[in-house]
């Protein structure tokens, strides 16, 4: 080798060890500053016991968002503001009630509301019930649905590790359910909780009624999943059983809410912007710790690892806690809305919404280039237990974004747990747990760091 | 390549790929049996809520070996019994009280008596309190420390990833405190509970006294984490404070108890044993569900599973739930005893005794060519999200193990929550998840198939 190839291969070599070096460095301050000195787990506690439930619309929801203004201004941040979204309001009325009458036998079962459900009729509703596994099956049945209560009982598959396979197998029937059964006449749907374990909780969610009109609208429940093994136990002992329910639930008109922003201005490419966040609302059953409440704070203190290591970012680093996740996704689609309006540049988008567990990894939108650049970092987050680097879904908030370049990432805590909390209402701050909360932040914090570093690979 | 040559790696690739294929395949089957079809919730229902806290020598204790057995017994394993052992008796009497006494101000705290601690005198003790840290601290004290309580309050590092090393960076404190101090002329110890976060459980475990003489005994409690946090800064504005505290534990002769073994006669070397377990022994102040009722089910479970698959084992598996790990180990002793008397040869040796939260791994005791061979092996565990194969510390029952050719090995879960519940009375049912105690039990059941498998490389 030539003497001077020879000194600029040495000296590469030597710039390349030193990047190596600052960055073990960095991680290791990084989750030094989550572990020992963080808010995210105080902030959490507030949102969660000082405000409660944030339903898009409700007047937690606007607590949340001063709240979590008033926080970030303390940050020493460059720039905090609000972002304007009208947001729908849909309100649960009444605590749901519901039984299976069976001959003369009454026994309750807990339900609740789906969100955007209409209520039932004011003294409640009563049918008989089929119970069909997928909206195939229902469609199959034709014309036996007429004036039934169509009772949706496909379990989460327990054969998968990752568990939001298991939702996505499953959701179907709670997001759809209601609007294909109302096709063949049914006057109500119930749906087994997305839970995979047996318990008395129903979990609420999202549904919709599509394009279907409004006057065939009908009321539609979740039932917990012991509620739900009762009734499929009893529906095979007679058929021929009644299901009574009723709720009160409405929707409102649309209300002004925000998404809440926070950002350090880039020193070198103040024009690229790099986002992470979470969203602000919850569902109205519980305070919602996991969901989202964890990706929140988890989100605000990425900013401040990096504000209490010194670290100044090269490109604009964003917090976004983004409102009306859960009914609508008004704050995701505003937020690209007056993206594109500003012109903005966004290169990275990080969000978290899968709950305050330990963090296992990431999942990434990205092509092959970026993502095996990010991949080649796997060995820095080892030593924090972090190993799973996979492609897939980045986030619903971060979902409408479209920029160019940018590459999407979720974080991806244990899912385990998730959903026995999952929008119900045991979704509560002693669900959480502090390390496993400050872990996530400092995961997230590091790849934020590593993003800016080394920026984003121009895609083809 | 010469045509023979040539086509005997063609067979032997064959064959590497069918093995590798056949991996796959149980290791699915495995994992499916675990999810769908387990009895390790069921087990440890039973022994946590229907049997409870099972000290060494307690009544509970021996209910908890009648049922193991029972439980045992139903699987269809070629042999069930039982392996007497002497085991030390401690009981905690009434339960503990304390008080910090600031001026005329008590304020009540919470503590626990530690394992094998004297009681106070009967009206209980109060003394002036003197804070360290160390127990070279409380030497370079001397005699400063005559006539007080001795209160040792090193927090456990939050800045390791892994909270055992934190553990093992605080737990000489609780051991050996009260034996050092009373050396000083101390008149009793306080520590604080080995736990990261901020809350009200004290937590118990054992300690020693060591060879001091039985009239220099003095007692020691441990302190919930806010009793040290108050205990402390009422220190700070009041150094002549005093601390009362009551505790009438007392250690009783030895009694009879059992070690529970069941196992699966090899088809190719029944001479060569493999064992998996956990204690059936825990903590007296809750029903020690993650310490370690956890590791008993997984343990039980691994042949369960291995039985439900139809997988005949080439070597000997045996389950074994030791009796008096936590304050004696003498059930590991004594298998070792009878193993050596027996002339029996193990090859391996697996416990679990980390808690039931998501598997993240195992640690081996054993040499490179092992380790590497195992370490091989780790492709086929990342599909279940099992990441982390290092050496490390297999567990405290098969310590005592001494074959030439044992490799040991210990499931590692996740550990973040683990000292949350550690000898606390919140160590019960309800901090159990279904699904991270079932696939602990998958994992332990997968390492045992492959080193059934492949066997054990001799070692040097």
């Amino acid at each position: 080798m030539k003497k001077g190839i020879y000194l600029a291969v040495l000296f590469l070599n030597g710039i390349s060890l030193i990047a190596q070096t600052n960055n073990e460095q960095t991680f290791k301050e990084i989750y030094k500053a989550a572990l020992t000195n963080a808010k995210c787990y105080t902030w959490l506690d507030y949102l969660s016991n000082d405000i409660g439930p944030r339903l898009s619309g409700s007047a937690n929801a606007e607590k949340a968002v001063q709240y979590t203004k008033s926080q970030l201004e303390t940050l020493g941040l460059d720039k905090v503001y609000l972002q304007e979204v009208m947001v729908p309001k849909w309100v649960r009325g009444e605590k749901e009630t519901a039984y299976i009458l069976n001959y003369k036998t009454k026994m309750n079962v807990p339900i609740c509301a789906l969100g955007g459900s209409v209520a039932t009729p004011k003294n409640g509703l009563t049918a008989e019930v089929i119970e069909v596994h997928t909206i195939a099956e229902l469609e199959s049945l034709g014309s036996k649905i007429k004036g039934k209560i169509v009772f949706f009982n496909r379990p989460m598959d327990p054969e998968n590790i990752e568990t939001f396979k298991s939702y996505g197998g499953c959701v179907d029937q709670r997001y759809a359910g209601a609007m294909e059964a109302s096709k063949y006449g049914a006057v109500g749907t119930i749906v087994r909780s997305m839970n995979l374990r047996l318990d008395d909780f129903p979990h609420t969610g999202t549904q919709s009624y599509g394009d279907i009109p409004k006057s065939d609208y009908i009321p539609t429940a979740a039932i917990s999943t012991n509620g739900a093994e009762l009734l499929s136990k009893t529906l095979k002992e007679n058929p021929k059983l009644q299901f009574y329910f009723k709720q009160s639930c409405k929707q409102m008109e649309d209300v002004l809410s925000y998404n809440v922003i926070g950002e350090i201005k880039g020193s070198e490419h103040p024009e690229k912007i790099m986002i992470v966040g979470g969203h602000l609302d919850s569902w109205d059953l519980a305070d919602g710790s996991h969901d989202d409440g964890a990706g929140v704070v988890q989100s605000m203190e990425v900013l401040k690892i990096l504000k209490n290591i010194g670290y100044k970012p090269k490109n604009t680093i964003r917090v976004v806690l983004f409102m009306n996740e859960e009914n609508g996704g008004r704050g995701g689609a505003k937020y690209e809305e007056l993206a594109k309006t500003n012109h903005e540049n966004h290169i990275f988008a990080l969000e978290s919404d899968s709950g305050g567990f330990s963090p296992r990894g990431f999942s990434f939108e990205t092509d092959d280039a970026n993502f095996n650049k990010i991949v080649s970092w796997k060995y820095l987050f080892e030593p924090y237990l972090i190993h799973s680097f996979v492609k897939g879904h980045g986030g619903s908030d971060i979902a409408p974004l479209t920029s160019k370049t940018l590459v999407k990432a979720g974080l991806k805590p244990d899912s385990q747990r998730y959903f026995d909390y999952h929008h119900a209402s045991n979704d509560t701050f002693d669900a959480i747990n502090k390390r496993e909360l400050e872990l996530g932040a400092a995961t997230m914090a590091s790849l934020m760091y590593l993003m800016d570093q080394n920026g984003i690979e121009k895609s083809n």
